[in-house]
């Protein structure tokens, strides 16, 4: 098997790591939604809501895992966004990053469409409703609690993601002190998981425009209809372009709270070997260089 | 005690790594079926579906742990046939593996069925039935959910199993970066933890065909009869294929898409000494060789 | 961006300690308090209590992620106390830090106000109260339950600070041996964990005086007035004061038990490099010097 | 205050090991026994069973990390029992341990009881009964289930503490591999969440003569009288006779299955400085040598 797998090899770096994108956000969509259906199906019999917090926050962590050592680990357009922001990727590769993890989304949620099927049916008894007392289009993507406006909801998700960012930063900011190579992706998950405990339930913290848009144009496809984006006021919009926004505040109050007075000496062995390791979980450039051998 | 216990030293490599195997599977199911029991006979008084999830995850951690060192740690049939499938564990010791991963489920269903004897018959009436109010044959073995076909329950399970192959060959995997020794077994059961708080409530995420089918034979020598294996529509069979198809599955995704693009050098580096420490926990061929002093 | 930022660099170290100190409380702020706004006005429906415990202890995690390099991570006037008291911080610079600390929680309490300001005229119906069956101002600050007198609640609130410092005392202990740099913080968290679900019925578990006089006096301003203040029988005190006398009894309880009688060896060591790593996420006095690098 | 401190300095190794025996069991007591007290005052408002057993978990945790570099951490006699047994530990020293197990228990559930003084008296009407609806002995003491019998309670504590020693011998086995210091308390803690997870609705996972009996003195002298050691059948011999038993068998098992069977080269090693770090929190005779500097 090995020595067929061999043949299968592409040289080419950029097109491994949108395929590193990819599985990472497919892993965190089968995860992260598949909870959701869970709980949603069985009517909380088999899990709560914090449960669902940990779908997410485990699917993000494993997700990090599976591509961490090949692309870095976005596997959130903001978070790609951000890191191009600070000169820490390259703009180019930008689009490439975007459209996989997009790709990753639509196909795990596909995939939990296709394993909770039935469930769904049984549930449901078989109308696909985006509202309503049976609705289980927010299994897939997110909408806004009854009470909460778009622009209320928009700087909800611009607090959310702004803290997910200020997080991951520090995460990876070597001024801080370092942190075992390996345990970065627990605590990445761990953000998740307060951000869905403190923030979760006004609009559902979606926090990454490929996790609820690639969702939802799936379940547009698949049977739920228009409604998925006329939904909340025509919802949709806001987890999309709000993390953006979100990520890049989150980056700017931690660099210029922080990062920007650590000391120049830090500053330069940070390009070195020791502390890219370090940083490489969430923040390097050309993880396949920096690979811990 | 030292003394006398040393006598008993076995020399022979298989044998002392089928005794870690049995061990290893033994505390699984110890822990994991106890959860159920425990959430079963006290009618979620003390417990809930989260905390079989818990029971479950670090049943696994602590299978792990009791047995990395000398087997590897498969404690399930899928996972030797994915290694010994790449080529990473010895196709001659499939069976005695197999065998003894069976044994130890059965003997720690034993175990539980002994811890929780009177609490069983408290709660069942002294019933020992596979369905009906007061079933307790689900303590031991999975079922699936009332709507759930058998074909829709086989595709459940070879999606989760392929998840579990995924997640845990990513931990492994040394072009992604080292995880601390040590640290890999709360990892391993923090999979099989996100796993049934998002694949758990169609068929009770078994995952492994000796967790399921020791159980179960064993409830159906104690007392719980034919129906153990005529529930569900024959449903027993599932959880030992499916399983197997699943994480043939997981494998090949994991490795098409990530590790056979690892560069050729990190190859090279990963059958020295440093690097086959940090995948020692899982998938080390020899385990006893490779052991960190 | 990289090159705008390096402009607003700032070469004092106080003034960066004291920003690290305000980032790291309204971290612990934003999402300690966010749990409580979540559980509160979804009636349970997305939260328990267990979560208002993981919102405060993931909280403190990452305030301890986001300060930890700079400031050393206080995040609490009681342990900035206890620390000077042992030796161990500036008496100069603990008006400062502490000063700081307040206005994070201000701060942070402010941005949960905005986060869930319709969430709150919703479950309220408008109506900003102190208590009554739709209170809100328990989002923000501690309240006594109704059976605790004042004095009781003040030995409450002495317990539970003794025993947190007991706790953080002991991670930072060299003679207990190391703890690997980077887990600290999730020990840390740990503790208020810990304490939360021990420690949390009677009045709220405050344990620092930031945390709780901070969103009073924000939510004194911003509309629910005086009962505040005057609620539990002029409750408010009793977190501010509380705690640093609990602080400062449990940092004698474990120095006499314990560090005072660690061999002088060990404590020449502790003054080297590598041991002051060790210690540096909760007691290094000048963390910029010892910085892992 | 330093220098105040240093003049109480204690030399003699085993007077600082009991108070650090004394301290950890105490700390264990404080978190577990307070989170019982909280779950049942509030009637589950403010905690569940899951509660309880985190509660008891990082107790366990924090009572390690406060005591493994001084005495090694047992904080449970029947531990303390099976590292004599083993040769790991001194039998002269062995009642001195005891004793202070026992004190600490002893006065950490005096903290619970004055903690939660006004809450138990709210809670019970001022009847301090230990059954019946509003009983309030559960809180310091295990009690047996109604349908349980003495020798099945005694089967049930001999299993649950077996498999406590079973997991904590494999984590401080070098032979499975080595676990970062400072990551061992945690894990040591997750052996006790997941046997309060899977084993504690029998008679409530005492597993310690220590945390049971102690206790239960407390409350016979403070007002609870004479039927906490009636209660049961006469319950209260058997979590004190039953976890030395346990301790033993699993203790052999794990011996007699795994350990015993390592290389002679690795044994030799086990003695050598590097080893003696890995498994210091546990099992060192004479902790104050191998300390990690």
């Amino acid at each position: 098997m090995e020595r067929i797998l061999r043949k299968c090899q592409i040289r080419n770096r950029l097109v491994r790591e949108c395929l590193a994108e990819c599985l990472g956000v497919y892993i965190l969509i089968l995860f992260g939604c598949g909870s959701v259906a869970q709980v949603t199906t069985t009517q909380n019999q088999k899990g709560q809501y914090l449960s669902i917090n940990l779908g997410f926050a485990l699917g993000v962590t494993f997700g990090v895992y599976v591509s961490r050592g090949v692309s870095g680990a976005h596997l959130n357009p903001a978070v790609s966004l951000s890191l191009c922001a600070l000169g820490r990727h390259s703009w180019v590769k930008l689009p490439f990053y975007v459209f996989f993890q997009f790709l990753g989304a639509f196909l795990g949620a596909a995939t939990v469409a296709l394993q909770y099927y039935e469930a769904i049916r049984w549930y449901s008894g078989g109308e696909l409703t985006v509202s309503g007392p049976t609705a289980t289009a927010g299994i897939f993507c997110t909408f806004p609690a009854e009470y909460l406006s778009v622009w209320a909801g928009f700087v909800d998700q611009v607090i959310g993601t702004a803290a997910l960012l200020l997080c991951i930063l520090a995460l990876g900011d070597m001024g801080q002190g370092s942190i075992p190579t390996g345990i970065q992706p627990i605590l990445v998950g761990a953000v998740v998981m307060v951000i869905g405990v403190s923030m979760g339930s006004n609009s559902g913290y979606a926090l990454n425009p490929a996790r609820d848009l690639g969702p939802r144009l799936l379940i547009y496809f698949i049977g739920w209809g228009e409604d998925v984006f006329k939904a909340g006021g025509g919802w949709w919009w806001v987890p999309v372009l709000a993390p953006c926004v979100g990520a890049l505040l989150g980056t700017l109050v931690y660099e210029i709270m922080i990062e920007v007075h650590h000391d120049r000496n830090l500053k330069a062995a940070s390009s070195c070997e020791v502390v890219s390791e370090g940083r490489s979980t969430l923040e390097m450039e050309e993880p396949d260089q920096g690979k811990p051998v």
